[in-house]
Protein backbone atom coordinates (compact mmCIF):
# COMPACT_ATOMS: atom_id res chain seq x y z
CA UNK A 1 0.00 0.00 0.00
CA UNK A 2 1.64 3.25 -1.32
CA UNK A 3 1.81 6.39 1.11
CA UNK A 4 -1.30 8.68 1.54
CA UNK A 5 -1.40 10.76 -1.63
CA UNK A 6 -2.01 13.99 0.01
CA UNK A 7 0.65 13.80 2.02
CA UNK A 8 2.91 12.22 -0.71
CA UNK A 9 2.43 15.36 -2.62
CA UNK A 10 3.55 17.48 -0.37
CA UNK A 11 7.23 16.34 0.12
CA UNK A 12 9.84 17.61 -1.30
CA UNK A 13 12.18 15.20 -1.74
CA UNK A 14 16.17 15.59 -2.64
CA UNK A 15 17.87 14.16 -5.44
CA UNK A 16 18.02 10.25 -3.43
CA UNK A 17 14.36 10.56 -3.27
CA UNK A 18 14.74 11.23 0.86
CA UNK A 19 13.08 13.58 3.07
CA UNK A 20 15.23 14.32 6.32
CA UNK A 21 13.79 13.35 9.56
CA UNK A 22 14.49 14.83 12.91
CA UNK A 23 13.97 12.35 16.17
CA UNK A 24 13.03 13.61 18.99
CA UNK A 25 12.64 11.32 22.71
CA UNK A 26 8.14 12.27 22.99
CA UNK A 27 8.76 13.31 26.93
CA UNK A 28 12.32 14.24 27.82
CA UNK A 29 12.77 15.87 24.56
CA UNK A 30 15.95 15.40 23.91
CA UNK A 31 17.06 15.00 19.86
CA UNK A 32 18.32 11.53 19.84
CA UNK A 33 19.32 11.23 15.77
CA UNK A 34 18.66 12.39 12.38
CA UNK A 35 17.61 9.59 9.63
CA UNK A 36 16.39 9.55 6.08
CA UNK A 37 13.25 8.21 4.83
CA UNK A 38 11.61 7.51 1.41
CA UNK A 39 7.73 7.39 0.40
CA UNK A 40 8.16 3.40 2.28
CA UNK A 41 9.46 4.34 4.75
CA UNK A 42 7.49 7.04 6.07
CA UNK A 43 4.10 5.18 4.92
CA UNK A 44 5.34 2.36 7.53
CA UNK A 45 6.18 4.44 10.34
CA UNK A 46 2.73 6.44 9.94
CA UNK A 47 0.82 3.37 9.97
CA UNK A 48 2.63 0.43 12.13
CA UNK A 49 3.63 2.80 14.82
CA UNK A 50 7.33 1.97 14.59
CA UNK A 51 9.74 4.01 13.02
CA UNK A 52 11.02 2.96 9.39
CA UNK A 53 13.67 4.76 7.77
CA UNK A 54 15.83 4.44 4.92
CA UNK A 55 19.37 3.36 5.38
CA UNK A 56 21.76 5.23 2.60
CA UNK A 57 24.64 3.11 3.80
CA UNK A 58 22.39 0.08 2.70
CA UNK A 59 20.19 1.13 0.46
CA UNK A 60 17.54 -0.75 2.31
CA UNK A 61 14.60 -0.01 4.63
CA UNK A 62 16.01 0.00 8.24
CA UNK A 63 13.21 -1.13 10.93
CA UNK A 64 15.06 0.97 13.59
CA UNK A 65 15.62 -2.15 16.25
CA UNK A 66 15.24 -5.34 14.51
CA UNK A 67 18.46 -5.81 14.79
CA UNK A 68 20.02 -4.01 18.17
CA UNK A 69 16.20 -4.22 20.01
CA UNK A 70 16.17 -0.15 20.21
CA UNK A 71 12.95 -0.07 18.80
CA UNK A 72 11.77 3.72 18.60
CA UNK A 73 7.70 3.49 18.61
CA UNK A 74 6.13 6.50 17.51
CA UNK A 75 3.81 9.09 19.12
CA UNK A 76 3.80 11.74 16.81
CA UNK A 77 5.57 12.72 13.05
CA UNK A 78 4.83 16.68 12.02
CA UNK A 79 5.83 18.19 8.16
CA UNK A 80 7.55 21.30 8.30
CA UNK A 81 6.59 24.23 6.14
CA UNK A 82 8.40 23.35 3.08
CA UNK A 83 7.93 19.87 3.19
CA UNK A 84 11.72 18.93 2.97
CA UNK A 85 11.80 17.63 7.01
CA UNK A 86 10.37 15.43 9.22
CA UNK A 87 10.11 15.41 13.26
CA UNK A 88 9.25 12.45 14.67
CA UNK A 89 8.38 12.11 18.49
CA UNK A 90 9.00 8.67 19.44
CA UNK A 91 9.88 6.68 22.57
CA UNK A 92 13.24 5.63 22.15
CA UNK A 93 13.88 1.91 24.06
CA UNK A 94 17.56 2.14 25.23
CA UNK A 95 20.16 3.95 23.14
CA UNK A 96 19.47 5.46 19.95
CA UNK A 97 22.68 5.45 18.61
CA UNK A 98 24.94 2.69 17.24
CA UNK A 99 27.66 3.65 19.37
CA UNK A 100 25.78 2.65 22.42
CA UNK A 101 24.83 6.75 23.61
CA UNK A 102 21.37 7.53 24.37
CA UNK A 103 21.67 10.05 21.34
CA UNK A 104 23.61 10.29 18.24
CA UNK A 105 24.84 13.83 19.21
CA UNK A 106 26.42 12.62 22.65
CA UNK A 107 28.57 10.63 20.28
CA UNK A 108 30.10 13.01 18.13
CA UNK A 109 30.28 15.92 21.01
CA UNK A 110 30.37 19.00 21.37
CA UNK A 111 32.23 21.77 18.78
CA UNK A 112 32.92 24.38 21.11
CA UNK A 113 30.82 27.65 20.01
CA UNK A 114 31.04 30.96 20.99
CA UNK A 115 27.84 31.36 23.63
CA UNK A 116 26.00 33.98 21.55
CA UNK A 117 23.09 34.19 24.30
CA UNK A 118 25.78 35.16 27.10
CA UNK A 119 27.41 37.68 24.67
CA UNK A 120 24.38 39.49 23.87
CA UNK A 121 23.11 42.50 24.24
CA UNK A 122 20.12 42.66 26.87
CA UNK B 1 39.38 32.59 8.20
CA UNK B 2 38.38 28.80 7.28
CA UNK B 3 36.54 26.46 9.63
CA UNK B 4 38.86 24.65 12.49
CA UNK B 5 41.13 21.78 10.33
CA UNK B 6 40.05 19.62 13.05
CA UNK B 7 35.91 19.75 12.81
CA UNK B 8 36.15 20.15 9.15
CA UNK B 9 38.13 16.69 9.26
CA UNK B 10 34.86 15.61 10.65
CA UNK B 11 32.20 16.58 8.37
CA UNK B 12 30.38 14.01 6.05
CA UNK B 13 29.25 16.62 3.77
CA UNK B 14 26.65 15.34 0.96
CA UNK B 15 27.66 16.18 -2.49
CA UNK B 16 26.45 19.79 -2.53
CA UNK B 17 28.73 20.15 0.60
CA UNK B 18 26.60 20.56 3.25
CA UNK B 19 25.57 19.32 6.68
CA UNK B 20 22.36 18.79 7.73
CA UNK B 21 21.41 21.32 10.86
CA UNK B 22 18.80 20.63 13.37
CA UNK B 23 18.13 24.03 15.25
CA UNK B 24 16.13 23.63 18.96
CA UNK B 25 15.28 26.38 21.46
CA UNK B 26 17.73 25.43 24.18
CA UNK B 27 15.32 26.09 27.09
CA UNK B 28 11.78 24.37 26.05
CA UNK B 29 13.70 22.44 23.86
CA UNK B 30 11.13 22.60 20.90
CA UNK B 31 12.68 21.68 17.91
CA UNK B 32 12.37 24.80 15.97
CA UNK B 33 13.42 24.04 11.84
CA UNK B 34 15.90 22.01 10.03
CA UNK B 35 18.41 23.88 7.64
CA UNK B 36 21.91 23.13 6.06
CA UNK B 37 25.56 24.47 6.72
CA UNK B 38 28.36 24.24 4.33
CA UNK B 39 31.87 25.32 6.45
CA UNK B 40 31.62 28.42 5.96
CA UNK B 41 28.34 28.77 7.80
CA UNK B 42 29.18 25.93 10.17
CA UNK B 43 32.48 28.20 10.81
CA UNK B 44 30.69 31.83 11.17
CA UNK B 45 28.03 29.93 13.27
CA UNK B 46 31.12 28.60 15.65
CA UNK B 47 33.21 32.09 16.02
CA UNK B 48 30.17 34.43 16.56
CA UNK B 49 27.58 33.56 18.21
CA UNK B 50 24.78 33.42 16.21
CA UNK B 51 23.47 30.68 13.40
CA UNK B 52 24.38 31.41 10.04
CA UNK B 53 23.19 29.02 7.28
CA UNK B 54 23.38 28.22 3.82
CA UNK B 55 20.28 29.50 1.69
CA UNK B 56 19.66 26.20 -0.81
CA UNK B 57 17.30 28.86 -2.56
CA UNK B 58 19.69 31.62 -2.81
CA UNK B 59 22.49 30.28 -2.77
CA UNK B 60 24.36 32.26 -0.37
CA UNK B 61 24.95 32.61 3.10
CA UNK B 62 21.73 32.81 5.04
CA UNK B 63 22.40 35.18 8.49
CA UNK B 64 19.17 34.39 10.32
CA UNK B 65 17.04 37.17 11.53
CA UNK B 66 19.29 39.85 8.87
CA UNK B 67 15.90 40.50 7.29
CA UNK B 68 13.06 39.89 10.06
CA UNK B 69 15.01 40.14 13.13
CA UNK B 70 14.35 36.89 14.56
CA UNK B 71 17.90 35.96 15.55
CA UNK B 72 18.94 32.55 16.85
CA UNK B 73 21.67 32.77 19.43
CA UNK B 74 23.62 29.70 19.75
CA UNK B 75 24.23 28.08 23.01
CA UNK B 76 25.52 24.65 21.73
CA UNK B 77 26.89 23.28 19.00
CA UNK B 78 27.12 19.08 18.44
CA UNK B 79 28.22 17.00 15.65
CA UNK B 80 26.62 13.43 15.66
CA UNK B 81 28.35 10.24 15.92
CA UNK B 82 28.87 10.03 11.56
CA UNK B 83 29.55 13.69 10.81
CA UNK B 84 26.73 14.83 9.03
CA UNK B 85 24.38 16.00 11.32
CA UNK B 86 24.40 19.07 13.58
CA UNK B 87 22.08 20.05 16.57
CA UNK B 88 22.59 23.70 17.41
CA UNK B 89 20.53 24.55 20.20
CA UNK B 90 20.03 28.26 20.00
CA UNK B 91 17.69 30.76 21.80
CA UNK B 92 15.28 32.00 18.88
CA UNK B 93 13.85 35.84 18.79
CA UNK B 94 10.53 35.24 17.71
CA UNK B 95 9.50 32.90 15.38
CA UNK B 96 11.64 30.45 13.95
CA UNK B 97 9.42 29.98 10.56
CA UNK B 98 8.75 32.54 7.84
CA UNK B 99 5.24 31.66 7.73
CA UNK B 100 5.06 33.23 11.24
CA UNK B 101 4.56 30.32 13.66
CA UNK B 102 7.23 29.63 16.04
CA UNK B 103 8.35 26.07 14.73
CA UNK B 104 8.53 25.08 11.07
CA UNK B 105 6.72 21.97 12.14
CA UNK B 106 3.54 23.60 13.78
CA UNK B 107 3.65 25.24 9.87
CA UNK B 108 3.33 22.30 8.28
CA UNK B 109 1.37 19.76 10.93
CA UNK B 110 0.46 16.59 12.19
CA UNK B 111 0.64 13.73 9.74
CA UNK B 112 -1.95 11.59 11.72
CA UNK B 113 0.30 8.96 12.65
CA UNK B 114 -0.63 5.46 14.34
CA UNK B 115 0.69 6.25 17.85
CA UNK B 116 3.10 3.03 18.52
CA UNK B 117 3.24 3.80 22.09
CA UNK B 118 -0.50 3.36 22.99
CA UNK B 119 -0.45 -0.10 21.14
CA UNK B 120 3.13 -1.23 22.15
CA UNK B 121 2.79 -4.39 24.68
CA UNK B 122 3.86 -3.90 28.01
Amino acid sequence: MPLDADIAARLKRDPAGLVCAVVQQHDTREVLMVAWMNDDALHETLTTGRAVYWSRSRQELWRKGDTSGNVQRVVRASLDCDGDALLLEVDQRGPACHTGTRTCFEAGGDLGAVNGLAEATP
